[in-house]
């Protein structure tokens, strides 16, 4: 069965100015990560936008990009949606498409009934019918509702459900989640800024927004892990943080696309509500990306 | 132009075992919102567990909710979603169906992001596109997000928008709100557990769950304030509380529909991943609920 | 026994510029309070500083506080600390000095440990011992623990607990607190932002900040309730939290100190680390605090 | 100039039955303590219990502790207060009993007023007058107060500021603290849930709970550390969060204390308003604990 190792990036989805999405522009930035050292890519997750995108957006999307990187890169698809039907559809087609697992958020919006017993029969149902594997997707700075260890723990043992995406930054709780499954359960960061410290706990990868444009180093931290180069690893960690924080978290997915269109990819707008960054954020944006580039 | 005052009942959307919608119940319970005083009807609203449902499950169900109420209550529904362009799509189809006003939830996946300027772009680009007026529906318990009282002063004045669902329960920006906006702007209290405090302090109405199963106690709050007697309409705020509690907060969207299925109306399961509530808390909800009505 | 009526002020403790108390400003500043409508004082609330101050500090200032109040003013005494047994000396060197009730906060700092048991064991506790009746406090903005309606209802039968200043602004609290409390507890709004809507629902009064430099107001709102003049009541509760969000909450205890010294009290400078407001803010306040007068 | 480094136990301080404190039974625990292979104590920390003791009973625990520890181990001392003159008044009274260092958590009850300036006055103010070394103490479970890593980074350059303790267990602020301060600033974990990925950082030790009850393990994974034994590490930081979860923090104090007992210390109970643990908790206490140990 399909394990999880490695950095994967979790591409945005190309709009054009009128908010449709730019089939042109993503061939092309498929072609660029092909190229990279990544291990996968991730269509559809949060950076994805998915969140704006229609039930068939997302289905022609994902058919998309598996084609486009076969052979190349695996490929796993966000398919977590609010109701236990439709993540069931998006797990079939994206197993149709030829994608290696899905990455399956949590419903959250009635956040006080996500109980563990919801939660639990949510996965259990997904992972009952989807055709490949699941992974788990704890995003609670999104979502307000926390996946905890012993609710990941109570799971891990379903044969379908292969590991989870940890973007809590709560680093003792991706311990926990280590200690508590099985060896080879996958345990991801879903952040550059605490890939370190998941790897050395005993975690497998990362699904990291700063993969999108800096790739090699992303991939470079695991490499030095691997390597038992602890300290190098973790001085390169310490570096990637602030570019890390400065492109995704300060200007968010605006910001990330911004940072694709300065090395020559497509970024584009994002889709609306959201905005664009602005020139003088671009500027700043600007200047963080070259001095952690130097 | 519409204003809206009074008190709504924002129905739940009735599904079968197997999650479909059950179209014959809606009927059924649309006859009897039709027979009560209530004021109007929310289709798609938290309650309606939209979320869940499909862009076109949504447009049928405006469609027929419109179609049900016609000519004995006002409709409005909820068309609030992630992406500015399927938001405005919703109104348009609403207007068709004849809906008096759209209810529109901010966009909150994106919770960082939702700074003023973005928040105050949507409701402006979907105000301007509505051919219906367009009501704010401030819900931070569900999307993570509060929309400031500051933000709210600065979008009523849009001719196009008429009002606010205040679902906050922080009665202080409710009193803020009322103060910063014209007098014609509707405030709407979105909970019965709120609602005496937001008419005494000048708001207009309510769009309150507890409205599904006790609408003649909840109109009767705001008939009290309206008679300015004021220590009555207390006594009852403080009497219905505990029932509120208990039904929609204590057991969710499960619980209200357990309790619809108790009075003759047609509750059912929830869509999954939610769950209905057990028999040992239907037993204890029932307790509950026939003290309240005693 | 003794019964909380009314507004009180909580008062703020003067300090000089080295940061020792300023008895003499006291007594000016406590001979314009005695002639007010005012109910009463405060002394060692959040406003009065006591947690910069020691304990022989805090009771001299009661003594003072109660020996310039005689006969004018009811006085209740700030006697919350972390310790029950420091807690209960305040209770008892507050009896001795002629105070009328000790206005009591929770525990706080291990705030996961301040489950139900543990704060129904401190109250009880400390009203066993206290010589004067006791009045729960509670304030989660500062102490980042919640008193529950639960809680407090169960408290609310000990002989010597007679009320709560309940200054979370949770409104259906408050309410359910009125509601499940006999009815001569006493229900104090601990914020002139939501005093009208505490006192709709059967509150009896409020310890405010705002009573500091508008205590005539802030009397008023409670008059016009009295007089069932809600409309009244409700236009001037808008209008006076502008004032109070401006003064007591954007600028903390410095801005309520520098608009006492706008209005001819003596308000100086916070205890240190506490820094006075700068005078760019000094001028918007004046501005604020001027409109609001006019 | 005193560098931390190494493991410090943070020691709760004996009560007896009548919540005095228990002179005695802190000799026999010191008289342990000083055979083990830690580096320091930490006198007055929040296992200390320091909010609920007089201004008088810290200053003489400190000075016992330094007398017991004499010659054996580093004393560092709980200095923070809500005020800077007293905070200032430990630092003093530590520097004359023979403390290393004053560790000085940050003022927080008045949440809202503790911005960047009032902070940074503050830290700056106790390190120019104190006569030891100051460490910052983040503890925002308790606290409520984060201190950035800007604030610390832009702390970092006063010369009597010599580290922090980061309990924060944000290891991306952990990280990013570590890389914006001088090689010679001392960054400490304040529990050993996150010691590893503390260390593994760049971290320089930790002041642990735990460490009063194991404190050789706790050792044993910087020793790993620093003989370049990452896997080996990770593996005993894994197994031991099982362990630190229950005993620290899932009972408290109280917990920590009763699990002293179980092994022949003197824990007792903690001060009132603080409950120990039920017999039944003591029971499930020991089987984790026993576990742990095997």
């Amino acid at each position: 069965m399909f394990k999880m190792h490695g950095i994967y990036a979790p591409i945005p989805t190309p709009f054009d100015e009128k908010g449709d999405i730019a089939w042109g522009k993503l061939e092309t930035n498929m072609e660029f990560f092909n190229t990279t050292s990544l291990t996968g890519i991730v269509a559809m997750g949060s950076n994805g936008e998915f969140v704006t995108m229609s039930h068939d957006e997302k289905k022609d999307f994902i058919t998309k990009v598996c084609e486009l990187a076969k052979g190349k890169k695996h490929v796993t698809t966000g398919c977590g949606c609010e109701s236990t039907r439709e993540t069931i559809a998006l797990c079939e087609h994206s197993a149709k498409a030829g994608a290696a697992a899905a990455l399956v958020l949590n419903p959250n919006y009635y956040k006080a009934s996500m109980k563990d017993d919801v939660l639990r029969g949510f996965y259990q149902d997904v992972a009952d019918a989807s055709p490949i594997p699941i992974i788990i997707y704890n995003m609670p700075g999104n979502t307000g509702v926390n996946l905890s260890a012993n609710l990941t723990a109570s799971l891990a043992g379903h044969p379908n459900i292969i590991g989870i995406k940890e973007t809590s930054g709560n680093i003792v709780q991706i311990a926990e989640v280590i200690h508590r499954t099985p060896d080879d359960f996958c345990v991801f960061s879903g952040s550059s800024s605490f890939l370190f410290a998941t790897l050395a706990l005993g975690g497998t990868g990362g699904t990291l927004a700063l993969a999108n444009i800096m790739p090699e180093e992303c991939v470079r931290i695991q490499t030095l892990v691997d390597e038992k180069k602890y300290d190098e690893a973790a001085a390169l960690q310490r570096k990637v943080i602030a570019i890390n924080t400065a492109v995704t978290q300060g200007f968010g997915i605006a910001g990330l696309k911004a940072a694709m269109d300065m090395i020559g990819l497509y970024g584009g707008p994002p889709r609306k509500p959201m905005l664009p960054i602005s020139e003088e954020n671009k500027a700043k944006l600007k200047e963080i990306f070259d001095e952690a580039r130097s």
